[in-house]
């Protein structure tokens, strides 16, 4: 019998719970899944950071924390976790980035807002430009950014991809670290955020990279909200040197209702909903880690607490 | 030799020019290329179907013509046309159809426009469920229908595509005549209407059709106006049978500005932009044409008169 602690809010747990089971089941696990179990006899926690347990000191014979989140930046760093933190990698919060980004970047590709909101009835027939013709950015090639870049490419964008460290990926322009931000920013018509939230990634798109960004540049944040100067955004925004800006990350969530952004003509605001975690898969990953765990195999998904992700 | 008129509104002219001349040289076609050719000594008819030159009996040594559209509901009942009229399949038209159609399901699937107008500030964050769960039919499997229906099923959506005639196509659902437009129908949350105009065709949507599809289904036409009764189409609006309609074509065009789509809050109207023939993509297609005819082989995308595409 393995011990299963479930960490998070409450109404998740009615969620997660018969998917859990059923996966484990799936998986040949025979295990004890509780809210409440004595945390000396619990062996893994599955956990979303915004739960009570914020002390992992008690858990003594836990092997490992199962994250129910991709972002793992609020317990990351927290100093009485010592055992393995797995992020969780889901192919259905993979396929919903995908659907939400592209879905996005064709709305402002084609320009669909002026459609959308058309009161004057104007007939302007004029196509946008092809895919062909339409640079995207997208920063950081994790699980999700290269996604996204792989189904952009095959709609026909000419896709730049940006990641710290140099990366390599078939069909897209690869670049990396400062020098090929510069770059990266400087010759896209739509650049997508989708890097952690670290220290390192703490406002990258401030006043001066955006000042080296294309008139009209188009940005789409279903990242992290920090990665954002949300006040050199809207200045950017009203002098008019960015064009629009699709935000589903915020600093703070919900975005408070007098925030700037709810109102700002060039600003669409999404309520955190480009990518959710579906109970279903993300079940199964959390039994194959699980699985993994009890057969002495590496867990998958594991954070390196020095690159915060 | 070989003379080619140029046969559409003079502004295309301007565009088309240079674009075809590239093209013939390309080809290694030596070509006369004007818009007042005398007809007797015309080898080839470039056309746009609401040129001026409706007579063809003139033309009398011409061995084709060579539409600029995709349409051709308006010129292959031409009594006095009696030679090859070829479509237009342009590379070009197809990406741009591509890009306008996934963006547009995209749009809808993910619930876009409630976060474009959303003057109350409502943060809901409930995710749309993933394209794996929300089927979508498009109606027509020519080149149009085709091309969309695999670039949506690489982004997960269940494609049902319908057509005239039996036809199979790897990893999607295929469906045919009258009982298969029923089942198409009935399983779709979203409609894609890509078929050609044609007496078949003509108000194939009406309220009998639209009552037996699920309800808030959404229709997106980028296909023919008259492929759609629009009154029918209103009425089930305004019932709320029918959750939204994107519409780009229209029996009248522009759409009069007092026409009941402008200001329908459940209706999009777009000004004929789904796919625009590009002069450089086209021009090319128009090229291979001629110097298909030239050597004896047979023309590309031939119409068949009786079916009327």
């Amino acid at each position: 019998m393995i011990t299963v602690q479930f960490a998070a809010k409450a109404e998740r747990f009615d969620e997660y719970r018969a998917p859990l089971i059923q996966a484990f089941e799936k998986a040949g696990l025979d295990v004890d899944l509780a809210t409440d179990h004595d945390p000396a006899c619990v062996d893994y926690i599955v956990y979303a950071p915004n739960s009570d347990l914020q002390d992992f000191t008690p858990y003594r014979r836990c092997k490992a924390v199962l994250n129910l989140w991709a972002g793992v930046e609020t317990v990351v760093g927290n100093a009485t976790l010592n055992i393995p933190l797995c992020r969780m990698v889901d192919r259905g919060l993979t396929d919903g980035m995908i659907e939400w980004v592209t879905g996005h970047v064709l709305r402002h590709h084609l320009g669909m807002d002026r459609h959308i909101i058309n009161p004057d009835h104007i007939w302007d027939p004029t196509p946008a430009p092809l895919a062909k013709d339409r640079p995207v950015t997208i920063l950081g090639l994790g699980a999700l950014g290269l996604a996204c870049a792989q189904m952009l490419t095959q709609l026909g964008f000419p896709v730049t991809g940006w990641s710290r460290s140099a990366k390599t990926v078939a069909g897209i322009t690869t670049l990396h670290g400062d020098g090929g931000l510069t770059a990266a920013l400087g010759t896209a018509d739509i650049v997508v955020l989708l890097l952690p939230d670290t220290p390192a990634t703490h406002h990258l798109i401030d006043a001066n990279r955006i000042a080296g960004c294309k008139p009209d540049v188009i940005f789409i944040n279903p990242g992290r909200g920090p990665l954002i100067d949300d006040e050199a955004l809207l200045a950017a925004l009203d002098q008019g040197k960015v064009g629009h800006a699709t935000l589903d990350v915020f600093d703070v969530e919900p975005l408070p209702r007098t925030h700037r952004y709810w109102d700002h003509p060039k600003v669409t605001v999404t309520p955190h909903i480009a990518s959710a975690t579906r109970a279903d898969t993300a079940s199964e990953v959390i039994a194959e880690n699980i699985k993994r765990g009890e057969t002495g195999q590496s867990f998958l998904n594991v954070v390196d607490r020095d690159l915060g992700y």
